[in-house]
């Protein structure tokens, strides 16, 4: 059966990158015989700048309808000024609740290549490969009341709502789980239960279900701000995170960093499975839309490509596909190829499209 | 005058690092004619076992009188299975709160003698000295409400909220500019204002204060999940950073850890001066309680000493005896002297007792 992607490429470097992951997927179409259509819509900024909102509801209705959604990059200096609730990024976090994509799956690898790259020395990051589970559609990115109140005399009051539920911690945890027992098989839960009533539910819960139902996989705990020190101090320690929506957030920006190789890194964001075995998904580069180089051709396309073998991987079950994907890119920078961002002495610089090139070329 | 230190040594190794710093305390009775007496109480577990609450209403007031309070560390496995609101971290919560102490600082500085001992890179860390400035009385760490609820059919739902008012975010702001001003004169401020409404607010109050009366110190704003990158990609970029109370709890954590000497580092938590110029005041190492060395003798009491030579500037106003103690850190370390956190190839290792010894010594 004919699958369908949704491309929405956004802001900034977005575009670009994309352009590169959409090459790649045509050759998957052409060579490997994988059946899919591709559609194109607007999000971020550029929808604001044409519609009046950061996503519209048609695009939200085509994003259910697709097998997966492939997201470049929303956001940039030239809507710093427009309202709240149409700022680029509402159009990331609609896609996100709409579509009950709730796992946000973060890899943050250390490429061999690239291990000189990082700001931690060499042996703290060399061989580093950890996967951060963050919850996406809770938390306080969407809890209410979330809001600014004026109390007169010059004062206001800014108010945001974290919020968890059981059935939102277990889903979460069990995605954790999971994945661990495909990997390491362990999974660090990350809170803040000393300060935060949601920490202690999180780690009452996640407790629950590894007894009930994986207590094979070894599960510790750590606090968030302990959790951060440690992914400075020994990241390697780690096998799988798992976290709320704004811890996640910031230590899976932290993990991206160690790796050195910020413009590498693929994410994938993923729903419930429906009564048919569909479920929703966006895959998506962790990098932002870099304003500063857009339309300049320098971007690195590595992050989308290998989006798209998380894609190809989770929602369309070819994994063969995607370790040839990602065996292609290694191969690539084994050669000496590098764009602007991860350039090292010696090593070649190419642009966005020449990257491309040669990652179809293997 | 006579002024009033309290002494909390708390849990873990807490008093074993006060027990150096109240020596040197004794030093500069001594020696300098400093004018103090000192009291002992009790806080966080210890003070639970003895009282079944994580501080008692006589040891609030107590502080409340004091001129300034140390703390040692609170904490510790021991107290893993008390209820909520006895663990020992709510003591330490109540006192912040209590006493108003809103403003944070906690210097991240790299130590010449120590750059190899971060896990970061030499160049990236060199030389560094960043101030972070916390909000630390409100947030999510005290807004209300503040809970779990049971919804029936297993599910419970977890609640914290996060408060902020314009009186709050300025009084903040307008330490981390005095204090910028007499450092490198620039400001970062940092909050995720594409998220949350409080990151709004922080964004629009800490812009006004700085047109009204700081616009001489260079300003520029961050994202958190952004901010936490570049500390660990380029800490050097910054000079001094405000922000929030979780953001300032994690972001404070990383920092520490880049300058590879957590058992290095002090901190000071302020309040508002008084009608007679008085200012409650704690001060505390940025380290834990480590429990799995207490008792060993084995603990670093450099960030208590160093806790000293904060509340010797910021409380006492006796700048030259801050300025001496820090030197003395200085000399020791440079002699080859050791605790065993910071212990290096070639160094003499020394325990608790010892370094302190030689800091007196100095
Ligand atoms: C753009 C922003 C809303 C988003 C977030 O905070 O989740 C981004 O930082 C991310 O991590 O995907
Ligand atoms: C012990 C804990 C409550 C505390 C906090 O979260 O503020 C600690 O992490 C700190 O940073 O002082």
């Amino acid at each position: 059966m004919t699958k369908k992607i949704l491309i929405v490429a956004g802001d900034g470097i977005g575009p670009e990158v994309m352009g590169e992951a959409e090459r790649v997927l045509g050759w998957y179409k052409q060579k490997r015989g994988f059946d899919v259509t591709v559609e194109h819509e607007l999000v971020g900024g550029c929808c604001y700048d044409k519609h009046g909102v950061a996503v519209t509801d048609a695009t939200i209705e085509k994003a259910k309808a697709a097998d997966a959604v492939f997201l470049g990059a929303v956001g940039g200096p030239k809507w710093d000024n427009v309202p709240y609730e149409g700022r680029p990024e509402a159009g990331l976090l609609r896609l996100r609740k709409d579509l009950e994509l709730f796992a946000n799956l973060r890899p943050a690898l250390c490429f061999a290549a690239l291990a000189d790259a990082s700001s931690l020395k060499r042996e703290i990051v060399e061989g580093l490969d950890i996967m951060i589970v963050r919850e996406l559609t809770g938390g306080v990115y969407f809890g209410e009341p979330k809001e600014i109140t004026d109390l007169g005399n010059g004062e206001r009051r800014g108010v945001d709502t974290q919020v968890y539920t059981t059935h939102e911690i277990r889903r979460i945890a069990e995605v954790a789980f999971d994945l661990a027992r495909k990997r390491g098989n362990r999974v660090m839960s990350v809170e803040k239960r000393n300060v935060m009533k949601t920490g202690v539910l999180w780690y009452e819960e996640v407790a629950k279900l590894h007894a009930e139902k994986f207590a094979d996989v070894k599960l510790d705990n750590m606090l968030a701000d302990n959790c951060a020190m440690q992914l400075v101090r020994n990241p390697k320690q780690f096998d799988v995170i798992v976290t709320d929506n704004l811890f996640g957030d910031v230590l899976s920006d932290i993990a991206s960093m160690l790796t050195g190789s910020l413009g590498m890194l693929p994410s994938a964001s993923l729903g419930a499975k429906d009564a048919n075995g569909k479920a929703n998904a966006m895959y998506e580069p962790v990098h932002g839309s870099a304003p500063d180089i857009a339309g300049t051709g320098a971007a690195n396309p590595i992050a989308s490509i290998l989006s798209l073998a998380m894609a190809l991987r989770y929602t369309f079950d070819r994994g063969a596909c995607a370790d040839l994907l990602e065996k292609a890119v290694d191969a690539v920078l084994a050669n000496g190829l590098r764009t602007g961002d991860i350039m090292q002495p010696g090593m070649t610089k190419v642009g966005t499209v020449a990257m491309g090139d040669a990652i179809l070329k293997e």
